[in-house]
Protein backbone atom coordinates (compact mmCIF):
# COMPACT_ATOMS: atom_id res chain seq x y z
CA UNK A 1 0.00 0.00 0.00
CA UNK A 2 1.42 3.60 -1.01
CA UNK A 3 1.65 5.60 2.25
CA UNK A 4 0.56 9.09 2.06
CA UNK A 5 3.21 11.86 1.49
CA UNK A 6 3.43 14.71 4.11
CA UNK A 7 5.13 18.36 3.51
CA UNK A 8 6.43 20.79 6.45
CA UNK A 9 5.64 24.17 3.87
CA UNK A 10 6.82 28.07 4.59
CA UNK A 11 5.34 30.49 2.23
CA UNK A 12 5.05 34.25 1.92
CA UNK A 13 1.63 34.33 0.87
CA UNK A 14 1.87 37.91 -0.39
CA UNK A 15 1.57 37.41 -4.25
CA UNK A 16 -0.56 34.46 -3.77
CA UNK A 17 -4.47 34.40 -3.96
CA UNK A 18 -4.62 32.15 -1.05
CA UNK A 19 -3.79 28.24 -0.76
CA UNK A 20 -6.67 26.63 -2.29
CA UNK A 21 -6.57 26.54 -6.16
CA UNK A 22 -8.82 28.99 -7.98
CA UNK A 23 -8.63 28.79 -12.06
CA UNK A 24 -6.94 31.56 -13.64
CA UNK A 25 -4.77 32.50 -10.13
CA UNK A 26 -1.43 31.69 -8.98
CA UNK A 27 -1.98 29.43 -5.90
CA UNK A 28 0.22 28.34 -3.51
CA UNK A 29 -1.81 24.82 -3.34
CA UNK A 30 -1.45 24.95 -7.43
CA UNK A 31 2.61 25.98 -7.29
CA UNK A 32 3.06 23.26 -5.24
CA UNK A 33 1.11 20.76 -7.40
CA UNK A 34 2.65 21.94 -10.56
CA UNK A 35 6.05 21.18 -8.86
CA UNK A 36 5.35 18.06 -7.56
CA UNK A 37 4.08 16.35 -10.82
CA UNK A 38 7.67 17.50 -12.01
CA UNK A 39 9.52 16.00 -9.73
CA UNK A 40 7.61 12.55 -9.56
CA UNK A 41 7.71 12.94 -13.50
CA UNK A 42 3.96 12.56 -14.07
CA UNK A 43 1.81 14.89 -16.29
CA UNK A 44 0.43 17.77 -14.98
CA UNK A 45 -2.58 18.11 -13.49
CA UNK A 46 -1.54 14.66 -11.98
CA UNK A 47 -0.64 15.25 -7.95
CA UNK A 48 -3.79 16.55 -5.89
CA UNK A 49 -2.29 17.85 -2.39
CA UNK A 50 -4.55 18.80 0.87
CA UNK A 51 -3.38 21.42 3.46
CA UNK A 52 -4.09 21.48 6.91
CA UNK A 53 -6.34 24.43 6.41
CA UNK A 54 -6.59 26.43 3.81
CA UNK A 55 -4.66 29.98 4.49
CA UNK A 56 -6.31 33.53 2.74
CA UNK A 57 -5.50 35.36 -0.39
CA UNK A 58 -1.88 37.39 1.41
CA UNK A 59 -2.07 35.15 4.69
CA UNK A 60 1.74 33.49 5.17
CA UNK A 61 2.76 30.24 6.71
CA UNK A 62 5.99 28.53 8.19
CA UNK A 63 4.14 25.66 9.52
CA UNK A 64 2.02 24.48 6.91
CA UNK A 65 1.42 20.69 6.38
CA UNK A 66 0.09 18.91 3.07
CA UNK A 67 -0.69 15.63 2.05
CA UNK A 68 -0.72 13.72 -1.16
CA UNK A 69 -0.79 9.93 -2.39
CA UNK A 70 2.51 10.06 -4.52
CA UNK A 71 1.58 8.97 -7.86
CA UNK A 72 6.26 7.26 -8.24
CA UNK A 73 8.11 6.35 -5.32
CA UNK A 74 10.51 9.64 -3.98
CA UNK A 75 12.51 9.45 -1.11
CA UNK A 76 12.25 12.59 1.17
CA UNK A 77 15.16 14.13 0.97
CA UNK A 78 15.21 14.14 -3.18
CA UNK A 79 11.88 15.47 -3.08
CA UNK A 80 13.14 18.27 -0.80
CA UNK A 81 16.04 19.04 -3.24
CA UNK A 82 13.73 18.59 -5.88
CA UNK A 83 11.12 21.00 -5.00
CA UNK A 84 13.71 23.29 -3.92
CA UNK A 85 15.28 23.75 -7.24
CA UNK A 86 11.13 24.05 -8.90
CA UNK A 87 9.27 26.33 -6.64
CA UNK A 88 9.48 30.48 -6.40
CA UNK A 89 11.70 31.15 -3.36
CA UNK A 90 8.36 32.64 -1.69
CA UNK A 91 7.57 29.08 -1.04
CA UNK A 92 9.92 26.70 0.50
CA UNK A 93 9.35 22.99 0.96
CA UNK A 94 11.30 22.40 4.75
CA UNK A 95 10.77 18.80 5.35
CA UNK A 96 9.05 15.75 3.38
CA UNK A 97 8.29 12.24 5.48
CA UNK A 98 6.62 9.27 4.80
CA UNK A 99 3.06 9.45 7.18
CA UNK A 100 1.20 6.64 8.24
CA UNK A 101 -1.82 5.28 6.43
CA UNK A 102 -4.65 6.94 6.07
CA UNK A 103 -2.99 10.18 7.48
CA UNK A 104 -4.83 13.83 5.76
CA UNK A 105 -3.21 17.10 6.04
CA UNK A 106 -6.62 18.44 6.74
CA UNK A 107 -8.84 15.61 8.46
CA UNK A 108 -6.37 14.30 10.82
CA UNK A 109 -4.75 17.86 12.31
CA UNK A 110 -6.08 18.29 15.74
CA UNK A 111 -5.65 21.70 15.96
CA UNK A 112 -3.39 24.46 14.49
CA UNK A 113 -1.50 27.31 15.60
CA UNK A 114 -1.87 31.24 14.20
CA UNK A 115 0.56 34.21 14.82
CA UNK A 116 -0.48 37.57 13.93
CA UNK A 117 2.35 40.10 13.96
CA UNK A 118 1.97 43.93 14.77
CA UNK A 119 4.55 46.72 14.68
CA UNK A 120 3.70 48.97 17.43
CA UNK A 121 6.25 51.59 16.53
CA UNK A 122 5.35 55.39 14.60
CA UNK A 123 7.45 53.59 11.71
CA UNK A 124 7.74 50.41 10.32
CA UNK A 125 10.76 48.70 8.72
CA UNK A 126 10.58 47.56 4.95
CA UNK A 127 11.61 44.46 6.11
CA UNK A 128 8.71 43.96 8.46
CA UNK A 129 5.60 45.67 6.51
CA UNK A 130 5.49 42.68 4.04
CA UNK A 131 3.92 39.87 7.53
CA UNK A 132 3.34 42.68 9.67
CA UNK A 133 0.10 44.99 10.20
CA UNK A 134 1.77 48.70 10.99
CA UNK A 135 -0.73 50.07 14.31
CA UNK A 136 0.11 53.33 15.47
CA UNK A 137 -0.45 54.75 18.35
CA UNK A 138 0.77 52.79 21.32
CA UNK A 139 -1.74 49.56 21.96
CA UNK A 140 -2.82 49.08 25.92
CA UNK A 141 -1.55 45.59 25.65
CA UNK A 142 -2.98 44.59 29.25
CA UNK A 143 -6.41 45.39 28.27
CA UNK A 144 -5.85 43.27 24.92
CA UNK A 145 -4.58 40.70 27.24
CA UNK A 146 -8.29 40.69 29.85
CA UNK A 147 -10.09 40.87 26.47
CA UNK A 148 -8.08 37.97 25.10
CA UNK A 149 -8.62 35.97 28.48
CA UNK A 150 -12.67 35.87 27.92
CA UNK A 151 -11.91 34.26 24.38
CA UNK A 152 -10.73 31.27 25.62
CA UNK A 153 -11.96 28.14 25.74
CA UNK A 154 -15.29 26.62 23.75
CA UNK A 155 -17.36 29.00 22.48
CA UNK A 156 -19.78 29.79 19.60
CA UNK A 157 -17.60 31.87 17.89
CA UNK A 158 -20.21 32.96 14.96
CA UNK A 159 -19.36 36.42 16.11
CA UNK A 160 -15.63 36.04 14.45
CA UNK A 161 -16.60 34.24 11.57
CA UNK A 162 -17.06 36.23 7.93
CA UNK A 163 -19.61 34.40 5.99
CA UNK A 164 -18.36 32.14 3.25
CA UNK A 165 -17.05 29.24 5.51
CA UNK A 166 -17.98 25.76 5.54
CA UNK A 167 -18.71 24.43 8.68
CA UNK A 168 -21.05 23.07 10.09
CA UNK A 169 -21.16 24.52 13.89
CA UNK A 170 -19.69 27.66 14.76
CA UNK A 171 -18.60 26.63 18.08
CA UNK A 172 -14.71 25.89 18.54
CA UNK A 173 -12.41 25.30 21.27
CA UNK A 174 -9.82 28.40 21.84
CA UNK A 175 -6.71 26.76 23.90
CA UNK A 176 -4.22 29.74 23.93
CA UNK A 177 -4.67 33.12 23.05
CA UNK A 178 -1.27 34.83 23.96
CA UNK A 179 -0.85 38.74 23.41
CA UNK A 180 3.22 39.43 23.53
CA UNK A 181 5.00 42.36 23.30
CA UNK A 182 8.51 42.36 22.54
CA UNK A 183 11.47 44.84 22.99
CA UNK A 184 10.88 46.25 19.28
CA UNK A 185 7.83 47.23 19.91
CA UNK A 186 6.59 44.16 17.99
CA UNK A 187 3.23 42.47 19.61
CA UNK A 188 2.04 39.15 18.59
CA UNK A 189 -1.29 37.36 19.11
CA UNK A 190 -0.66 33.48 18.87
CA UNK A 191 -3.91 31.44 19.20
CA UNK A 192 -4.11 27.40 19.42
CA UNK A 193 -7.26 26.46 18.29
CA UNK A 194 -9.02 22.87 17.81
CA UNK A 195 -9.91 24.67 14.11
CA UNK A 196 -10.95 28.12 12.95
CA UNK A 197 -13.61 29.74 11.11
CA UNK A 198 -13.37 31.65 7.92
CA UNK A 199 -11.47 34.64 9.09
CA UNK A 200 -11.63 34.00 12.57
CA UNK A 201 -8.11 35.22 13.87
CA UNK A 202 -8.16 38.73 11.93
CA UNK A 203 -11.12 39.50 13.18
CA UNK A 204 -10.19 38.37 16.71
CA UNK A 205 -6.71 40.45 16.00
CA UNK A 206 -8.93 43.15 15.22
CA UNK A 207 -11.25 43.29 17.92
CA UNK A 208 -8.25 43.23 19.85
CA UNK A 209 -6.90 46.34 18.78
CA UNK A 210 -9.75 48.28 18.89
CA UNK A 211 -9.71 47.18 22.68
CA UNK A 212 -5.74 48.28 22.46
CA UNK A 213 -6.50 51.25 21.35
CA UNK A 214 -9.34 51.98 23.80
CA UNK A 215 -11.77 52.18 22.23
CA UNK A 216 -13.69 49.23 23.26
CA UNK A 217 -13.34 47.68 27.02
CA UNK A 218 -11.63 44.54 27.65
CA UNK A 219 -15.53 43.50 29.02
CA UNK A 220 -16.08 43.96 25.64
CA UNK A 221 -15.19 40.78 24.13
CA UNK A 222 -17.98 38.31 26.43
CA UNK A 223 -20.45 40.25 24.88
CA UNK A 224 -19.45 39.98 21.29
CA UNK A 225 -19.44 36.65 22.07
CA UNK A 226 -22.36 36.61 23.39
CA UNK A 227 -24.12 38.45 20.62
CA UNK A 228 -23.17 36.24 17.76
CA UNK A 229 -23.07 39.27 15.22
CA UNK A 230 -20.03 39.19 13.37
CA UNK A 231 -20.76 43.26 13.33
CA UNK A 232 -20.21 43.29 17.06
CA UNK A 233 -16.74 42.77 16.56
CA UNK A 234 -16.16 45.26 14.31
CA UNK A 235 -12.89 45.54 12.08
CA UNK A 236 -10.84 42.29 10.36
CA UNK A 237 -7.55 42.82 10.49
CA UNK A 238 -5.26 42.97 7.14
CA UNK A 239 -3.58 39.66 6.06
CA UNK A 240 -0.11 40.73 5.58
CA UNK A 241 0.32 40.22 9.73
CA UNK A 242 -1.29 36.31 9.72
CA UNK A 243 0.35 33.54 9.64
CA UNK A 244 -0.08 29.75 9.98
CA UNK A 245 2.30 28.66 12.80
CA UNK A 246 1.98 25.28 12.94
CA UNK A 247 -0.42 22.10 12.58
CA UNK A 248 -0.59 19.49 15.10
CA UNK A 249 -1.27 16.15 14.90
CA UNK A 250 -1.19 13.11 17.55
CA UNK A 251 2.00 11.42 17.31
CA UNK A 252 0.07 7.97 16.17
CA UNK A 253 -1.07 9.32 13.00
CA UNK A 254 1.75 11.19 12.05
CA UNK A 255 4.79 12.73 12.40
CA UNK A 256 4.19 16.07 13.46
CA UNK A 257 5.41 19.22 12.11
CA UNK A 258 6.85 20.52 15.41
CA UNK A 259 10.50 19.74 14.19
CA UNK A 260 13.29 21.63 14.24
CA UNK A 261 13.18 23.56 11.01
CA UNK A 262 9.43 24.40 11.98
CA UNK A 263 10.74 26.34 15.00
CA UNK A 264 12.51 28.65 13.07
CA UNK A 265 10.21 31.89 14.06
CA UNK A 266 9.38 33.87 10.57
CA UNK A 267 11.32 37.07 10.45
CA UNK B 1 21.08 80.41 6.97
CA UNK B 2 19.14 77.77 5.84
CA UNK B 3 20.05 74.55 7.75
CA UNK B 4 20.01 71.13 6.23
CA UNK B 5 17.90 68.73 6.71
CA UNK B 6 19.18 65.26 7.67
CA UNK B 7 17.00 62.18 7.12
CA UNK B 8 17.31 58.53 8.76
CA UNK B 9 16.24 56.10 5.59
CA UNK B 10 15.73 52.45 6.11
CA UNK B 11 14.99 50.76 2.98
CA UNK B 12 14.60 47.19 1.00
CA UNK B 13 16.75 47.43 -1.99
CA UNK B 14 15.43 44.32 -3.81
CA UNK B 15 13.61 46.27 -6.86
CA UNK B 16 16.10 49.79 -6.78
CA UNK B 17 19.14 49.63 -9.22
CA UNK B 18 20.95 50.87 -6.49
CA UNK B 19 21.07 54.37 -4.18
CA UNK B 20 22.63 56.44 -6.82
CA UNK B 21 20.14 58.37 -9.48
CA UNK B 22 20.54 56.40 -12.30
CA UNK B 23 18.09 57.92 -15.88
CA UNK B 24 16.00 55.67 -16.36
CA UNK B 25 16.27 53.60 -13.50
CA UNK B 26 14.21 53.09 -10.16
CA UNK B 27 17.24 53.88 -7.21
CA UNK B 28 16.12 55.06 -3.58
CA UNK B 29 18.07 58.30 -4.04
CA UNK B 30 16.15 59.27 -7.06
CA UNK B 31 12.75 57.67 -5.38
CA UNK B 32 13.45 60.09 -2.38
CA UNK B 33 14.16 63.30 -4.03
CA UNK B 34 10.76 62.77 -6.13
CA UNK B 35 9.21 62.34 -3.12
CA UNK B 36 10.79 65.36 -1.18
CA UNK B 37 9.60 68.18 -4.46
CA UNK B 38 6.28 67.03 -3.90
CA UNK B 39 6.26 67.12 -0.21
CA UNK B 40 7.92 70.71 -0.47
CA UNK B 41 5.98 71.87 -2.89
CA UNK B 42 8.53 72.36 -6.02
CA UNK B 43 9.12 71.49 -9.37
CA UNK B 44 9.94 67.72 -10.08
CA UNK B 45 13.78 67.69 -10.35
CA UNK B 46 14.48 70.57 -7.61
CA UNK B 47 15.65 68.62 -4.41
CA UNK B 48 18.97 67.06 -4.74
CA UNK B 49 20.00 64.53 -1.46
CA UNK B 50 23.39 63.04 -0.70
CA UNK B 51 23.42 59.86 1.32
CA UNK B 52 26.35 59.02 4.08
CA UNK B 53 27.51 56.04 1.08
CA UNK B 54 26.42 54.88 -2.21
CA UNK B 55 24.46 51.03 -1.75
CA UNK B 56 24.62 49.13 -4.79
CA UNK B 57 21.64 47.56 -6.47
CA UNK B 58 19.72 45.37 -4.10
CA UNK B 59 21.49 46.18 -1.00
CA UNK B 60 19.30 47.42 1.90
CA UNK B 61 19.78 49.65 4.75
CA UNK B 62 18.49 50.33 8.18
CA UNK B 63 20.69 53.33 8.77
CA UNK B 64 21.19 55.12 5.72
CA UNK B 65 21.30 59.03 6.33
CA UNK B 66 21.11 61.37 3.57
CA UNK B 67 21.19 65.64 3.87
CA UNK B 68 19.97 68.25 1.31
CA UNK B 69 19.35 71.84 1.25
CA UNK B 70 15.06 72.33 1.89
CA UNK B 71 13.88 74.85 -0.97
CA UNK B 72 11.20 76.01 1.38
CA UNK B 73 10.50 75.20 5.45
CA UNK B 74 8.75 72.31 6.23
CA UNK B 75 8.64 71.02 10.56
CA UNK B 76 10.82 67.87 10.49
CA UNK B 77 7.81 65.47 11.83
CA UNK B 78 5.59 67.01 8.94
CA UNK B 79 8.39 66.26 6.56
CA UNK B 80 8.36 62.38 7.52
CA UNK B 81 4.42 62.07 7.61
CA UNK B 82 4.44 63.53 4.03
CA UNK B 83 7.28 61.38 3.24
CA UNK B 84 5.43 58.24 4.59
CA UNK B 85 2.32 58.76 2.49
CA UNK B 86 4.71 59.43 -0.45
CA UNK B 87 7.17 56.88 -0.93
CA UNK B 88 6.51 53.40 -1.48
CA UNK B 89 6.64 50.67 1.72
CA UNK B 90 10.20 49.51 0.68
CA UNK B 91 11.38 52.75 1.36
CA UNK B 92 10.78 54.54 5.12
CA UNK B 93 12.01 57.31 6.21
CA UNK B 94 12.54 56.95 9.79
CA UNK B 95 13.49 60.34 11.21
CA UNK B 96 14.26 64.30 10.12
CA UNK B 97 15.84 66.82 11.94
CA UNK B 98 17.80 69.66 11.15
CA UNK B 99 21.38 69.43 10.99
CA UNK B 100 23.87 72.01 12.10
CA UNK B 101 25.07 74.26 9.59
CA UNK B 102 27.48 73.03 6.72
CA UNK B 103 26.53 68.96 7.63
CA UNK B 104 26.66 66.69 4.71
CA UNK B 105 25.62 63.13 5.10
CA UNK B 106 28.36 61.58 3.20
CA UNK B 107 31.31 64.45 3.67
CA UNK B 108 30.75 64.79 7.69
CA UNK B 109 30.11 61.02 8.04
CA UNK B 110 33.59 59.38 10.50
CA UNK B 111 32.06 55.93 9.53
CA UNK B 112 29.83 53.64 8.50
CA UNK B 113 28.45 49.92 9.50
CA UNK B 114 27.33 47.08 7.31
CA UNK B 115 25.82 43.81 8.22
CA UNK B 116 25.61 40.76 6.17
CA UNK B 117 23.30 38.27 6.91
CA UNK B 118 23.74 33.94 5.80
CA UNK B 119 21.02 31.47 6.47
CA UNK B 120 23.17 28.45 7.56
CA UNK B 121 20.34 26.31 7.08
CA UNK B 122 18.90 23.32 5.29
CA UNK B 123 16.21 25.74 4.66
CA UNK B 124 16.02 28.98 4.69
CA UNK B 125 12.27 30.57 4.85
CA UNK B 126 10.62 32.50 2.47
CA UNK B 127 11.16 35.36 4.86
CA UNK B 128 14.40 35.75 5.13
CA UNK B 129 15.58 34.61 1.61
CA UNK B 130 14.78 38.31 0.94
CA UNK B 131 17.76 40.06 3.16
CA UNK B 132 19.92 36.89 3.26
CA UNK B 133 22.08 34.84 1.57
CA UNK B 134 21.38 30.84 2.18
CA UNK B 135 24.59 28.48 2.51
CA UNK B 136 24.85 24.92 3.47
CA UNK B 137 26.89 23.03 4.82
CA UNK B 138 27.43 24.37 7.85
CA UNK B 139 30.04 26.69 7.70
CA UNK B 140 32.64 27.21 10.56
CA UNK B 141 32.15 30.29 12.55
CA UNK B 142 35.31 29.99 14.47
CA UNK B 143 37.55 29.79 11.50
CA UNK B 144 35.69 32.40 10.08
CA UNK B 145 36.47 34.67 13.20
CA UNK B 146 40.07 33.95 13.10
CA UNK B 147 40.02 35.29 9.52
CA UNK B 148 38.35 38.38 10.27
CA UNK B 149 40.82 39.12 13.16
CA UNK B 150 43.59 39.51 10.82
CA UNK B 151 41.32 42.25 8.54
CA UNK B 152 40.68 44.75 11.47
CA UNK B 153 43.15 47.38 11.44
CA UNK B 154 44.57 50.07 9.13
CA UNK B 155 45.29 47.82 5.59
CA UNK B 156 45.35 48.21 2.19
CA UNK B 157 42.41 46.69 1.04
CA UNK B 158 42.85 46.56 -2.45
CA UNK B 159 42.14 42.65 -2.69
CA UNK B 160 38.60 43.44 -1.34
CA UNK B 161 37.79 45.96 -3.55
CA UNK B 162 35.95 45.76 -7.05
CA UNK B 163 37.23 47.91 -10.03
CA UNK B 164 34.58 50.70 -10.47
CA UNK B 165 35.37 52.28 -6.72
CA UNK B 166 36.21 56.51 -7.36
CA UNK B 167 38.43 56.44 -4.20
CA UNK B 168 42.08 57.77 -4.28
CA UNK B 169 43.31 55.41 -1.82
CA UNK B 170 42.63 51.47 -1.16
CA UNK B 171 43.77 52.26 2.34
CA UNK B 172 40.81 51.83 4.73
CA UNK B 173 40.44 51.08 8.83
CA UNK B 174 38.65 48.53 9.74
CA UNK B 175 37.20 49.42 13.30
CA UNK B 176 35.45 46.40 14.42
CA UNK B 177 34.78 42.99 12.39
CA UNK B 178 32.52 40.44 13.90
CA UNK B 179 31.33 37.08 13.07
CA UNK B 180 28.67 36.07 15.10
CA UNK B 181 26.02 33.05 15.22
CA UNK B 182 22.51 32.91 16.57
CA UNK B 183 20.69 29.80 17.93
CA UNK B 184 18.72 29.90 14.31
CA UNK B 185 21.91 29.17 12.13
CA UNK B 186 21.96 33.04 11.14
CA UNK B 187 25.42 34.01 10.86
CA UNK B 188 25.90 37.19 10.78
CA UNK B 189 29.28 39.64 9.58
CA UNK B 190 29.00 43.05 10.86
CA UNK B 191 32.08 45.68 9.65
CA UNK B 192 33.02 48.85 11.28
CA UNK B 193 35.25 51.05 8.82
CA UNK B 194 36.29 54.59 8.73
CA UNK B 195 35.56 54.22 4.75
CA UNK B 196 34.43 50.95 2.45
CA UNK B 197 35.83 50.38 -1.48
CA UNK B 198 33.52 49.16 -3.47
CA UNK B 199 31.83 45.93 -3.11
CA UNK B 200 34.49 45.70 0.26
CA UNK B 201 31.69 44.17 2.44
CA UNK B 202 30.31 41.28 -0.52
CA UNK B 203 34.26 41.06 -1.03
CA UNK B 204 35.10 40.33 2.76
CA UNK B 205 31.75 38.53 3.73
CA UNK B 206 32.60 36.07 0.00
CA UNK B 207 36.21 35.06 1.45
CA UNK B 208 34.85 34.52 5.03
CA UNK B 209 32.49 32.28 3.88
CA UNK B 210 34.90 30.08 1.61
CA UNK B 211 36.76 29.99 4.67
CA UNK B 212 33.92 28.87 6.91
CA UNK B 213 33.69 25.96 4.12
CA UNK B 214 37.12 25.37 4.64
CA UNK B 215 38.02 25.67 1.27
CA UNK B 216 40.76 28.35 2.05
CA UNK B 217 42.34 28.26 5.80
CA UNK B 218 42.15 31.49 8.26
CA UNK B 219 45.81 32.32 7.57
CA UNK B 220 45.11 33.07 4.09
CA UNK B 221 43.57 36.60 4.83
CA UNK B 222 46.46 37.97 5.39
CA UNK B 223 48.21 36.85 2.53
CA UNK B 224 45.00 37.99 0.35
CA UNK B 225 45.55 41.52 2.04
CA UNK B 226 49.12 41.53 1.24
CA UNK B 227 48.64 40.49 -2.35
CA UNK B 228 46.46 42.92 -3.04
CA UNK B 229 45.06 41.49 -5.89
CA UNK B 230 41.40 41.05 -6.07
CA UNK B 231 41.17 37.13 -7.62
CA UNK B 232 43.00 36.24 -4.24
CA UNK B 233 40.19 37.60 -2.43
CA UNK B 234 37.66 34.89 -4.25
CA UNK B 235 33.78 34.80 -4.47
CA UNK B 236 32.07 38.02 -3.87
CA UNK B 237 28.70 37.45 -1.89
CA UNK B 238 25.89 38.10 -3.31
CA UNK B 239 24.15 41.70 -2.78
CA UNK B 240 20.95 40.67 -0.76
CA UNK B 241 22.44 39.77 2.31
CA UNK B 242 24.04 43.46 2.54
CA UNK B 243 22.34 46.06 4.82
CA UNK B 244 23.67 49.77 5.95
CA UNK B 245 23.61 49.44 9.58
CA UNK B 246 24.32 52.93 10.21
CA UNK B 247 26.07 55.37 9.82
CA UNK B 248 28.39 57.58 12.39
CA UNK B 249 29.04 61.30 13.00
CA UNK B 250 30.47 63.18 15.30
CA UNK B 251 28.13 64.55 18.19
CA UNK B 252 29.20 67.68 17.26
CA UNK B 253 28.61 67.80 13.31
CA UNK B 254 25.28 66.04 13.63
CA UNK B 255 22.65 64.41 15.83
CA UNK B 256 23.66 60.78 15.31
CA UNK B 257 21.77 58.65 13.44
CA UNK B 258 22.26 56.24 16.49
CA UNK B 259 18.95 57.08 17.58
CA UNK B 260 16.15 54.54 18.78
CA UNK B 261 14.55 53.99 15.60
CA UNK B 262 17.84 53.15 13.75
CA UNK B 263 18.62 50.66 16.53
CA UNK B 264 15.61 48.78 15.54
CA UNK B 265 17.58 45.76 13.75
CA UNK B 266 16.38 44.77 10.20
CA UNK B 267 14.02 41.26 9.93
Amino acid sequence: MVRPVALLVAYDGTGFAGWQVQPGRATVQGTIQAALDRVHGVPPGTVSIVGSGRTDSGVHAVGQVASYTPPTRREPGILVLGLARILPEAIRVLDAWEAEPGFHACRSATGKVYRYRIVNRPNALPFELPWAWHVWPRLDVDAMRAAAAALVGTHDFAAFANAGGQSETTVRTVRRLVVAASPDAVVEVEVEADGFLYRMVRNITGFLVQVGRGRRPPAAAARVLASGRRAEAGMTAPPRGLCLVRALYDARTARTSDRPSARVSPR
